[in-house]
């Protein structure tokens, strides 16, 4: 990490240092620390296995290739780097990928405007983000309906008073009320403004990115920006093995930038992809190979981080399916694959195709979250929040989810063998027929001993009933107005507050509003 | 595995013979057999911490001991055995539990009536059974309610009509409107006659689980019965560290006829156990070794699954919790523990705390279920159906859950890398920039491909809202009453099944009607 002093806002005296300070004072707001795994990862390909499909991606990747679609400065890269380009097909050398992403980190520090809620990505860490990219929002009072800006704004909130989002995320959904040019100026400025943790920049445009760019060193100093990753942005593939001009584009801005880029195959399995879980990882692999060194072409040791994103496919319907087996275990193989690879990885989240917030949405989502956390995934993107196959951005699942992701958080700790965890006083106390709800070490160990839900409903059935027999749902929904009545905006250096306000005045003010 | 020659029932000539071969082809209803995993088990613990919870339940049963309470012949065993007895208390010297226990063979085949529903019981297998014992039963039409003989027998068809639930179970619900004292003839008849899966017994009295051995014999002739296993059975600690003489007597039944037990500590942390991760498998070690042990001191080689079940408990209302990370850790270390003693592990299951089958049941039960899977559970009672913490019994979570438990069988399978399951011919096939939909090797994989759930709903949002917005319990509500308007009994030998019929008539005409 650099020095405190590298990173300050360039408006007031002290800058971002100040704003730290009142941060860390502003009290009820607490947040974990990104977990740091306790458990051995898990697995589900053997060696063997693993083999098999590395040699087939190298397969791909020689015979095949890859496509980088309407960036004449990329093909020019990939020739002097010495693979082969016939137009806009591009082909590799077995090994030469592995070898370019020598360069990257294969552990780095997102750092947040708050040091406390920095993030160390890659390793045996996992950092919970929300979702992202929901044109839609849903919640039990106004139902499904397009996002604004308040909504976004509401999210961001949300998250940041969660204590096991470790991340504010980035599109947490579409503000369709604001033109989509300049939508990115006020999504970034709201992360900076309404949370103190870590968050995503625009990758619509190269000069949307350019912008995020440019605001993060208003927040953090230009000089600490160049040396320290303050951002990360997500950069998608088309597959199958097709890298467009957008993506391509912003991935250059925040390479050269020295911010970190997640390389993103988001796949269909069936469509976008071979119907079967092997093809998949196959493709998957190829693709994330060329675009993680790529980053290294235009800027080596920039951080990034190798992600699968894979869901599977209704026979019925040809819609993705999420929560399905074929998608843990590609997740779960693709963190074996990258692990190897010694790069960070991202998959996972609380992924699922129902419409609303009901046991489907909870069994999809928890049979995507558990195995990316068994998995080791290190940056998981829509951790909470995801509904509708990432259609709909829902207030009352973001509650939900989070309350699972503290869950995680407890379960990837591990089992505690310190003395006071064996408890062996305890056994000895107790003896025979007898309980242990009054014995000293109960007594010292009872209000952390288990994790304790604040959205399970845990008394008795009469308890319940008397109660108003709410739903989950329902109480998510009482829950996050609490929260959302009870906020208080994170404390920020006022010439910081005014300079990122001038920079997106200025911005808005230059074009007109435009639809793409 | 006996020669088929041995399992005939006493009644009609040919008796059990003609029976399986008319339940093999009555065709409809298809089970998947047992999982055989093809992926690494999941562990939480290393080496050196499963250690330290071995050394400790070594020194709990060597200084603190077990109690057997009111069994003069159990403590007589335990004394002739070289164990330190001092009134119903028993303490044993290191390594001697793990001696006796050597003589319990590491997997066992559970035999059906029908022989291709037979179950292998240890090992890399995992046998989904199931909820056992709500006093309750509850649906979205009459909501809920103590459960009858008719919900029983409803559950028990609903069972054999899933594929994925590879037994029957045992108390599926208590049928309240039968007397206490002879429920047990009618639930294990139920079992008998309207599935051809494997099933459980009765162990709410000695003799209770000898009429169990009674029908059993009738069902697949007293030769097969002594040397094979078709009946299994849950027994119950009462930790802390006490067997009583029920669940013994019952114990001692079944092991002498050479049926299976089922040993089980049931355990709510901070309540009948330590508050904490590891004092709570430390003494669940301890408590599973004495019982396991027992068994094979009333017959050496009689068959016995380790069992742990473990809830957390809410520190508002001291009610147990499912769900939650620390029971999660609880049976993936168990199972770690158990597969070093070299014997079959029960833990597990869909458990849940809600009071409906919404978002809080789904979440909890997933994060049961997974873990389960992973950690290589080989016999999982309660995998479908438990509702309210095991008070109720639910006719929609049953579907819901049996849909989990498919998930759950492919994704053991892990992932196919032979060469159809590579695709590489695909991935050539289709090149950059196309899709896969209608290549040659989805063509021949898109039936099988991905799991396909007959709960969720994958259609679009318009689709889904012009069907009524279903919910996941309204689905499954309709499909539970498809599929028992559907259920057709499998058919069984008119002999066996009259000589049944004659057991429990005459059995019940025997007694007055009890309460107890």
């Amino acid at each position: 990490m650099a020095s405190e002093g590298g990173r300050r806002g360039r408006g007031g005296a002290g800058g971002g240092r100040e704003a730290r300070r009142a941060s860390r004072q502003s009290g009820a707001v607490t947040t974990a620390k990104y977990i740091t795994r306790n458990i051995p990862f898990t697995e589900v390909c053997s060696e063997e296995q693993l083999e098999i499909i590395e040699r087939n991606a190298d397969t791909v990747l020689a015979e095949v290739g890859i496509e980088f679609r309407d960036d004449a400065e990329v093909i020019d890269l990939w020739k002097k780097a010495g693979a082969k380009v016939e137009g806009e097909r591009v082909r590799f050398e077995k090994g030469m990928l592995q070898e370019l992403i020598k360069t990257a980190p294969s552990q780095f520090t997102q750092h947040a405007r708050n040091p406390a809620k920095s993030v160390e990505i890659g390793g045996g860490n996992t950092v919970f983000a929300p979702v992202y990219g929901p044109p839609f929002v849903r919640d039990l009072d106004q139902g499904r309906r397009y996002g604004t800006i308040e909504d976004f704004e509401n999210i961001v909130k949300l998250v940041y008073s969660s204590t096991y989002l470790h991340h504010s995320g980035g599109t947490v959904c579409e503000p369709v009320d604001i033109p989509v040019n300049k939508r990115h100026l006020d999504m970034v400025y709201a992360h900076m403004r309404y949370s103190d943790k870590p968050f995503m920049g625009s990758v619509t445009a190269p000069d949307r990115a350019e912008d995020t760019v440019a605001m993060c060193r208003l927040l953090f100093g230009e000089e600490f920006v160049d040396q320290n990753c303050v951002v990360i942005n997500l950069i998608n593939a088309n597959s199958p093995m097709v890298f467009d001009e957008t993506m391509v584009g912003a991935l250059k801005v925040y390479a050269r930038a020295n911010q970190a880029c997640i390389v993103s195959p988001f796949i269909i399995s069936g469509a976008m992809s071979p119907a079967s879980v092997a093809g998949t990882l196959t493709q998957a692999l190829a693709e994330g190979l060329a675009g993680c060194a790529l980053t290294q072409l235009v800027r080596p040791g920039a951080p990034v981080v190798f992600g699968m994103f894979s869901a599977s496919m209704s026979m019925q319907s040809g819609a993705p399916t999420f929560g399905t087996p074929e998608p843990a275990l590609i997740l779960t193989a693709g963190a074996q694959l990258v692990r190897r690879l010694g790069l960070p990885f991202r998959s996972g989240g609380s992924l699922c195709g129902s419409k609303i917030p009901d046991a489907q949405a909870a069994y999809e989502s928890a049979h995507t979250l558990m195995p990316a956390v068994g998995a080791g995934v290190n940056f998981m993107l829509h951790s909470a929040g995801w509904l509708e196959g990432g259609l709909v951005s829902s207030y009352e699942k973001l509650i939900m989810d989070a309350d699972q992701l503290g869950m995680m958080q407890r379960y990837a700790q591990g089992v505690d063998v310190t003395e006071e965890g064996q408890a062996m006083d305890a056994i000895r106390e107790v003896g025979p027929g007898k309980h242990y709800l009054g014995c000293g070490h109960t007594n010292r160990n009872f209000e952390t001993a288990f994790y304790q839900s604040k959205v399970a409903d845990y008394g008795s059935f009469e308890q319940w009933e008397s109660e108003g027999a709410l739903d989950t749902a329902q109480r998510a929904n009482n829950r996050w107005k609490k929260l959302l009545a009870q906020y208080e905006a994170p404390e920020i250096d006022p010439g910081v507050e005014e300079a990122l306000k001038a920079y997106v005045a200025e911005k808005k003010a230059a074009v007109p509003d435009a639809s793409y």
